[in-house]
């Protein structure tokens, strides 16, 4: 293929990247090959208006889109995915296409209120000795003759009996790694065959001079959620189950679209998988396992075990497995559970001989997130009723007991983090939440995520609720979601649709006015639609109704500081006490922590998977009545929610 | 490093090599940078005077040397490993500098007579039940429902479930490589989801389209013989244990050394051990087996086990372990054993699941080529006592019987194969062999290894021993093999060596004379003295004398081919009736070959090893006396050979 044009980007961050490029070609598909990470949530179909840039040199052909105004299309913004090459360019990408994979928050343990007791609690409970009953390794201190005329054992002989005789068991009941076996013979003199081994269920994976064992040198392992938007990661100290570092950062397969459908597609073009599985690997997990490694003075070589849990998708991805089947009728995975993964199948840069375990999948879109989560959550262990639910990227839940358990995934789409809404984005700096707006006179008061005198950028998923909520209580909207009031905030646009503002052009991050359509309030309330109906359509298929539930659980990003009185207000959560609900944050990871620490966890969760009830929305009769009627505000039963 | 000079080498197959070189580096570094394979069997220290090479262009720093006739110096013969580059270079490399990687002879299991009938007899006891009680792979066919909406399995599952219902044992006994996984998805929607599936101990390590199964799609393996010199593969259908095809290659470790000393050294250098490992695998392994799948019509993704047998060093450098302690006191290798090896850790271009198993070594210099050789000769099930001597680039014997086994290695050098022999060659095109001489005329005759007219390029070990035998019973040496004759073909040169021309220069292939002088006459009675104080220090251990041992067997390069009455004419071999003499070829080969298609043959193998005594001649008590006696024609004890 000829480039006969050259592409230059400018980065908000300084990098300045060449590309060369064919005529016609999009600009977003130019930047993925340079590797800019412009983002697309909507996978570059022009219907989010994300991966806007401003064309500094040169001209390129695109129509106007209603996500540009007027003023922004003659000061040269333009959607890089519908904007073709036709000329050489000189194109600036500004903080908000990057925005994605900015300044994410780390996901962590804590974030929501009680979760960190929880997740404290269930630690406990791990490190106690019902579930420590078999240690992972065994850690021998060896003081060995060393070699001579009349003895010329070789080294790793001479290693197997001395380790055999420390556990008591015969030789031949150990193997040896090769990664073990090179390292050995230097080793072994230098430190005079005084040397501390590493023995993981009858192989020994890593010798060590003995002067360096003990705290020096320790055994660590790494706990990773995979999401489709952020990825996060906790390192852990295997001696004591603490937790040595954490760190988060974004997915950088979101430049190939915001959720996992995008993402399959690109799976499933010549090479997709592997540019998905490097995204992943390469740009994301091992920057951030060195990172966090750096953070607690460990040597990424001391991880000897990794625990990942991530949706259906996200694991086929991570292992470099066709998943299109996933998106395509009947919707099958090409695995639910994989065992004997190991480092050297996939390269994350820690000890060749770590073993890498994942959480198991129930179906196409309930994955190991959701089976780890349900574990920590600890759902699975009571008896009264529990709702289980895990608004990320994706929307799943699982309502049951210790008795049965029954999972089910909703369309909700990423509304909830902001995207397919035209001021959308992540809880990060300069999201707007916590919204107010007076009935009177329509102003709106509201909260910024960052420090003070942060300028706001966006609407984040828990402001959406609350402005929705604010907007439908002042009567701003009706229960349609449609305007039925005038005011100076409520404007008309060129493409016909009407909005609020909420915050002028001039006092904004990036200069663009903050407003919510009513295109953006149809999506949410779709969106809140699909969650409600998942939980009436569970419920009723075992005859039960919503003050059956007697706890509801929330996990994941949207859980953590979204209003509920709200959220029940617009009708996206079942009308129950508030003092029912709890935030218990990032559960995927607190779920691979404890199959990380503790074999016994890691049976449990897949216990768990086995016995789960998969419950495809789409093939249960009566389950589009639930939506359509939920597709309301609050609901077209409104005295579910008074 | 500044590299100030341009060297250019000119190869005489034609290639031409450009390389960067420093003020005063030795020629041979720079061909070894560049990666033109110069011989430097005495590894670069001016012993040998096999890297002669052509300066065409510019000049180098270096003396005049004993490997270098007058004539050749004012030629521009130099020798690489001596000659200090001080200026650009034009280097002409003729094809006696590269003699040790070309044209070497398949080292097969016919090659030395009986050896085929032998090996024949081997294989149909080793396919008989008792050897295959257990079958290695199990391959079956599967019909399987496509999934539905009622039946959403995932395909892994669906995959394991139909595999233990045909193997009649639960699910949880079968586990799935992770590469079958990442074949499955699209295979099962091509093949409709009818596939065969590669089973092997209770892991699918293949799934493949039923339609290619069968002759088509066959399961095979190869069997490896790594030598110091020569590198030798077998590729065998596991179904049927029938050879598809079969090749040998030079050991490329050639360039850094004949001998596993220098090897060794090489390896202690930093990066010395990947050097050495990547000449071995990528530049003979790889070709090597992708050679024989061709010959074969057979894809390398095809072979799912692979057996190798070599000496402890060469072990140590296939693996990439650090083996310099095997050449220093006391002589200790990092391994014997090594299991749990696969193609991931080697990257030999073959199936990623596929198993690699090594013959165990008993010493630092009687490897996995013996024990595999000593099951191979059968004579660990006999009860008649049987000396079994494998003369390749060293020299190993093994003496006992069914009750009892001894080895030792005996430091012959290479002068079997040439090595250290000013006109020395291994058994390839050009060597002369079968030499009788005229005790009258002084006149040779002899037969020379390749086609009618192929030109006499040099000695081989048959060669050197019938000639030494031929000049001693002619007189024309004495017994400290010194000259006691005079007469046309015996001169002295300008070193105050003497020799005895074998072929003038006009009648050779690279115009150089043929000879044998006093020196490597001395070197030839040092190598077959140690063979045969080998032999008597082994017999003294146990007590016992030559006449008891009945059958000898003659396995490596050397054995094939070498007149055994002029073997025991010079003290080299025992004086026991010819008939009790055989050949047997590669048995290092037949034992891998073993190893590979049965498990119970590899079991006896370790079993052997663990069994065997090994016996370190330098420290036993009298050796250095038998020795020495043996360094004479044929010895001190002339009676021993009457």
């Amino acid at each position: 293929m000829t480039r006969s044009f050259s592409i230059t980007f400018e980065l908000d961050d300084g990098r300045v990247v060449g590309e060369g490029a064919s005529m016609g070609e999009t600009l977003l598909n130019v930047a993925r090959r340079a590797g800019v990470p412009i983002d697309a949530p909507c996978a570059g179909n022009g219907a989010c208006g994300k991966c806007r840039v401003l064309i500094k040199g040169g001209e390129v052909k695109c129509g106007q889109d209603r996500h540009l105004s007027k003023n922004d299309f003659d000061a040269g913004y333009r959607l890089s995915c519908i904007s073709e090459v036709v000329e050489d360019l000189i194109v600036f990408v500004p903080q908000s296409a990057l925005a994605w994979q900015n300044q994410i928050r780390v996901a962590d343990f804590s974030s929501g209120g009680g979760a960190l007791e929880s997740f404290e609690a269930m630690k406990n409970a791990l490190l106690s000795d019902e579930y420590m009953a078999d240690p992972m390794f065994a850690e021998l201190e060896l003081d060995m003759c060393p070699p001579s005329p009349d003895d010329a054992m070789a080294d790793r002989e001479r290693l197997i009996a001395a380790s055999a005789e420390a556990l008591g068991v015969d030789n031949d009941c150990i193997s040896f790694s090769l990664y073990a076996l090179r390292k050995l013979p230097q080793i072994l003199r230098e430190k005079d065959f005084r040397v501390s081994v590493l023995v993981r269920k009858g192989m020994i994976i890593d010798v060590c001079g003995s002067d360096v064992s003990g705290s020096a040198h320790g055994i660590f392992g790494v706990a990773v959620d995979i999401g489709t938007t952020t990825v996060s990661a906790a390192l852990v100290d295997m001696g004591t189950g603490e937790i040595a570092a954490m760190g988060s950062a974004g997915n950088a397969q979101i430049r190939f679209g915001a959720d996992v459908i995008t993402r399959l597609i690109e799976g499933s073009r010549p090479g997709g998988v592997s540019r998905l599985r490097e995204a992943l690997v390469d740009e994301c997990l091992c920057p951030l396992i060195a990172g966090i490694c750096e953070k607690a003075g460990v040597e990424p070589e001391q991880i000897y075990r990794t625990a990942v849990a991530g949706n259906t998708t996200m694991m086929h991805l991570f292992l470099g497995v066709y998943g299109n089947n996933i998106r395509l009728e009947p919707y099958v995975p090409a695995f639910f559970s994989a065992f004997g993964i190991s480092e050297r199948d996939l390269g994350l840069g820690i000890h060749p001989d770590s073993d890498i375990i994942l959480a198991p999948s129930v179906g196409s879109y309930v994955g190991g997130d959701i089976t780890a989560g349900v574990f920590a959550s600890g759902i699975a262990e009571k008896e009264s009723m529990s709702l289980f639910i895990d608004l990320g990227t994706n929307g799943e839940l699982v309502f049951g007991n210790s008795d049965f358990l029954m999972a089910c995934a909703c369309s909700a789409g990423p509304a909830f983090e902001g995207g397919e809404i035209a001021c959308g984005m992540r809880a990060t700096d300069g999201a707007i939440t916590a919204v107010t707006i007076d009935a009177e006179t329509m102003e709106p008061t509201y909260d910024v995520i960052g420090d003070d005198g942060q300028l706001p950028a966006g609407l984040c998923g828990s402001g959406l609720i609350d402005i929705i909520s604010e907007l439908f209580r002042a009567g701003i909207i009706n229960a349609k979601g449609k305007f039925a009031r005038e005011g100076e905030r409520i404007r008309a646009d060129e493409w016909g649709l009407t909005r609020y503002t909420v915050m002028e052009g001039d006092k904004t991050l990036d200069g663009g006015e903050i407003y919510i359509s009513d295109a953006d309030i149809d999506n949410f309330i779709r969106a809140k639609g699909s969650v409600f109906s998942a939980v009436m359509t569970m419920l009723n298929s075992v005859g039960m109704e919503p003050e059956m539930i007697e706890n509801v659980y929330l996990a994941g990003g949207i859980g953590s500081g979204i209003n509920i009185g709200n959220a029940i207000a617009i009708g996206m959560l079942p009308k129950l006490p508030e003092e029912h609900y709890h935030y218990i944050g990032n559960t995927s990871l607190s779920g691979a922590y404890a199959m990380l620490v503790s074999d016994k966890a890691r049976d449990r969760i897949n216990e768990i998977a086995n016995g789960m009830t998969y419950l495809e929305l789409s093939s249960v009769p009566g389950y589009m009545d639930e939506f359509i009627a939920a597709c309301f505000l609050p609901h077209t039963d409104a005295s579910l929610f008074e």
